[in-house]
């Protein structure tokens, strides 16, 4: 696929570029790559695609995922944080064998595709981390993962770890996998929150993420009682934390931020800090509303994902992007999340989450070909004068009919092409 | 289909009966009823279908949702309730032909099929609500509908009309359709709101529902402008206006009930007024969450409806079964609104809210056959140790693979049976 060009022709182009352009028209591909578009492209000698009752847009990126939980869904309910990772997600994790790993991240990468998102940035796990980067090297998911680091603390015997030799895991994953396959993988440093981290632990990851120009990907100010056991601990809040040792130095992504005071905003801001919000999690988990009106106004730059699907419990961006709106706009307005800011916060801000903004996130003369394309014409989303509000409010992750990465097919008319979906199921369902 | 039998044979019945019962089993049909439901059923001259991957449920109830909307869908973003009606609500609901308004019921109940929805409440339409009811007869929906009421207010000119003859239209509509098809279809007044109608229409109302021994539908409490508007007219809320004119001498059905206060909430439960509860469109509209925990405690009836398209923008019972799960856990912690209850709300109890218990809402003996057969194994919904958990929160209207009304099927494998749906579409598409 990546040596000849490949024509779409004539879909609804949701560009998600600078302008929000929208119009009908012909995409092209080269090389994996978006090599032009336009009203109306002509090219006899590439293969075409015809999308005449389709939508384009830029593929779905999701900032915060856990693929080691997937295999727990529908296993922990209405239980808080803390509760909910000490009986159910610890244990959880910590009897995974590679097998069942393997499993869990296919699952997850199975339900991504079918439902659009093509960009992921996974916070891994303690043992075994190794499995999730060869599942997503064979399935051709964008991705970002690491191995999960935790020296301390409550979790069980088998997650906590020697500092040292977590991190020299870390590199050697690092070293094999960051930039693998032309730069579809990459690779974070993942400390799994603070309570699970010694201060040495921490400081020495800002030190190896900058070293080694990589990001870091933990959670922060998810559930109060969390966030007090913070402050006992270190006499700071969680963003104070890791300013003060120094993981602001590298790209820092945090999960949830719904706690927060006006010092911690103010840190954000000033140290690029990415949100990646949550909204089904935070809900499910009784944590509370993030207030991301207030981080958009600041210049926050904010994300979605679906964190885990035991906490979730499933894995759609359609989900995550109609509650990031309807949830603002039942406390705060009806104007305070118009369906085209949750549109960016999906791809393109998730793109810039990620540090991939020049490659991934819109559809750009340039970019990488990561593409899905909408049924448009479905009896639960007609009429459909606004198409944001179409894509945010009305289209489910049934509508995805094809989806693409690098310009390779990995879903075509609803059929997973780098993955057995049958025989995947067959192993998993009860 | 009614004069013979029809076994079901292997599925996963959840049955919302009084112990919640779940059990793999067989279910036989016979005159449009359940005639019976048990581990293993033989009857060897009963057609047969298998449902080894299927959980069969009772066919589910919205309790709020207007047909006549639905064309308005992805039209009116970022509003208000009273700005939302004035700009976008009014205008459209007063610009309907006949034809458009029948392209509306049709579009809401192929949706509706499409997602498991088997019976409704709608709240009508001012004018040429007789077509309402002639596309509920045609497509085989079990619903109660009413002509909507207004006679006092701002709305367009088009909308308010003399109290008298509306009146009069409702009762001959009444006694053409009410109990139409062996009870599929009933009727209920349909007073807008307070706001809309004279003191004099509302006493009226209730009068001749007790009179005819229907039900009354409205909105209420739904907005903090509203509340304050009838507060100034009346000098009472709400719902003591509905109390004080009489209208609680019949089966009083309140769609939002948001802002209520300690009184009011004592009268809705004096008087078993039935909260119809939206929170998409709660939260949409930016109106806000109704205090649902609260009403259950107290034992006040609550039930779902998606309310209109142009206010959610989808009309999946699914898609509100999450909502009404999460938002409550997100406000008042992780145990406040469990799946199993969210469950009830949108079968047994929507059938409560209706007076229908006794026919639909749960599968039981001599419970009409009204059914909803769902792909069990998807890789958005496995594993399922929890089977709540699983229907509320990762099962999605495309997992609805038949849907059934009265024993006759109305959905088959995707395909609707009693609605040309390409046709539909091409006439709708933009």
């Amino acid at each position: 696929m990546k040596s000849k060009r490949l024509l779409i022709k004539n879909g609804l182009l949701i560009t998600a570029n600078h302008n929000m352009d929208v119009f009908r028209g012909d995409l092209l591909i080269e090389g994996g790559r978006i090599a032009s578009l336009a009203p109306r492209i002509d090219d006899p000698e590439a293969e075409i695609v015809y999308a005449d009752e389709l939508l384009i847009v830029p593929g779905f990126v999701q900032t915060h995922v856990h693929l080691a939980q997937t295999l727990f869904r529908n296993s922990a309910e209405d239980l808080s944080l803390l509760g909910w990772l000490e009986k159910k997600i610890w244990p959880g994790e910590a009897s995974h064998t590679p097998e069942s790993l393997r499993l869990s991240a296919q699952l997850s990468i199975a339900e991504f595709f079918r439902s659009g998102t093509t960009t992921i940035m996974d916070i891994g796990i303690v043992k075994h981390a190794a499995v999730l980067f060869e599942v997503i090297a064979e399935t051709g998911m964008r991705a970002i993962s690491g191995k999960m680091l935790m020296d301390y603390g409550d979790g069980p015997e088998a997650l906590i770890e020697s500092g040292d030799a977590a991190l020299q895991e870390s590199i050697d994953l690092l070293e094999k996998w960051h930039g693998y396959d032309n730069g579809r993988i990459h690779y974070a440093f993942a400390p799994r929150f603070v309570l699970s981290c010694s201060e040495y632990l921490l400081k020495e990851i800002g030190l190896l993420a900058k070293k080694y120009g990589v990001g870091i990907h933990s959670h922060a100010s998810e559930n109060k009682s969390e966030v007090a056991l913070v402050e006992e601990r270190f006499k700071m809040s969680n963003i104070q934390v890791f300013e003060h040792l120094g993981l602001t130095e590298a790209p820092l992504r945090l999960a949830h931020c719904i706690w927060t005071d006006e010092n911690d905003r103010r840190l954000m801001r000033a140290n690029d800090i990415k949100v990646l919000h949550c909204p089904s999690a935070n809900l499910k988990l009784g944590s509370g509303i993030a207030p991301i009106p207030d981080y958009l106004e600041r210049g926050i730059n904010v994300s979605l994902g679906a964190d885990g699907a035991p906490c979730n419990n499933n894995l759609s961006i359609f989900t995550e992007m109609r509650l990031a709106a309807l949830i603002q706009k039942g406390l705060h307005g009806p104007e305070s999340m118009p369906a085209p800011t949750v549109f960016r916060l999906a791809t393109i801000d998730g793109a810039r989450a990620l540090g991939l903004d020049e490659q991934i996130g819109s559809l750009e003369v340039g970019k990488k070909a990561d593409l899905v394309f909408i049924k448009r014409n479905q009896v639960h989303s007609i009429p459909d004068e606004n198409i944001y509000a179409k894509l945010i409010f009305s289209t489910n992750e049934a509508d995805v009919l094809h989806v693409m990465v690098d310009g390779r097919w990995v879903m075509k008319e609803r059929e997973l092409l780098t993955i057995n979906e049958e025989e995947l199921v067959s192993k998993i369902k009860l």
